[in-house]
């Protein structure tokens, strides 16, 4: 296709895609003129991608070429490419271990609680651990049990969303729709939330 | 208890509490002599409510204010208090019902199939209303099961949050444990998600 199709059917405008050309987000096409050149459906897919990484999950030109770069590196293990586009995973193999964090020692209780398989290098273990000490420090302590209340509910939510990828999907597809659906969201899993405390407060209060 | 004893066990300093009591966010306390009053645990209380009301929800002065006169009117009416502190209800009873936002008609359609009561006024309906029409508009809709699958684990996590109040405390104390822990633990939620999918991802392509 043209890079006039390839802007219609990602919705990225001609000139952002030549711009993502130059910057080699993505490689170039196949030139049939001196000025003209044909891409592919493998174009289209990691244009898609591009978008996703620098519009929704907000990282820079370099930061998204590096993320690419690991992907292309470990193209075939779909948990890598989804630990990387998600930020789950470090672009550098060779990361020292992050600095305990507030609250990691629970964190880090939980996790082997459970069973879980997540990397040291997860930012959500920070987030986590610094929300429990938070809490504690406003006096409104986390118990044990609702703690694992909660872990236990993100299990049957992590199931839901990967039930929703397409595991014949090409990975470069996958890790897109991932991405999207994990940080879009975000929000409405939040609001559904604030809805269903609503009605249970209203059935408690009745 | 003097009004440097409210400061210590509220954690904010002497300077702002004269400034809450000045802005009427406190009442007076009795006068015990020409510059010195007597406070008691109805305003530690109600002091640890404004905290968390501008803190926590960021809320400005004037709208705390509004906020708690509401409270104080419906004082006893313990589901009232929380969608009021929550944001969940309007503080003006005359508020005019929403424009419909983009997304209203399913969002509608959903809290009806799960039967929740839940406010005409309820910010979140908004909030899950667009988040869906930003999926559908990038191509990655999601479909009625997943989201309904979604609900039912807000369900179950309003009910966690939920239990975790002590049904005997006073209302205003309710309140703020009530707004503490549903914002705070916002983050939190999402990084077990987060975690949560990693490790669903490894049991999968493992």
């Amino acid at each position: 296709m043209r890079i006039s199709e390839l802007s219609r059917r990602s919705a990225v405008p001609t000139a952002t895609i030549k711009y993502y050309l130059r910057e080699g987000l993505l490689p170039p096409g196949r030139a049939t003129a001196a000025t003209q050149a044909e891409y592919d459906e493998g174009h289209l897919r990691r244009l898609r991608l591009v978008r996703a990484l620098i519009g929704v999950r907000g990282l820079s030109v370099s930061a998204t070429r590096e993320v690419l770069g690991a992907v292309v590196e470990h193209a075939g293990e779909r948990h890598q490419v989804l630990g990387l586009v998600l930020g789950a995973r470090p672009v550098d193999e060779d990361a020292q271990e992050p600095e305990p964090a507030p609250g990691a020692a629970e964190v880090d209780a939980l996790i082997g609680a459970l069973g879980w398989e997540v990397s040291e290098h997860a930012p959500a273990r920070a987030v986590l651990g610094e929300t429990l000490e938070t809490l504690r420090s406003l006096g409104a302590e986390l118990d044990p049990a609702a703690l694992r209340g909660y872990a236990e509910l993100a299990e049957r939510t992590a199931v839901l969303d990967l039930d929703q990828l397409d595991p014949d999907a090409d990975p470069l597809e996958q890790a897109e729709r991932a991405l999207l659906r994990t940080v879009l969201l975000e929000p409405a899993l939040l609001a559904l939330r604030r809805l269903a405390q609503e009605n249970e407060s209203a059935r408690r209060n009745a």
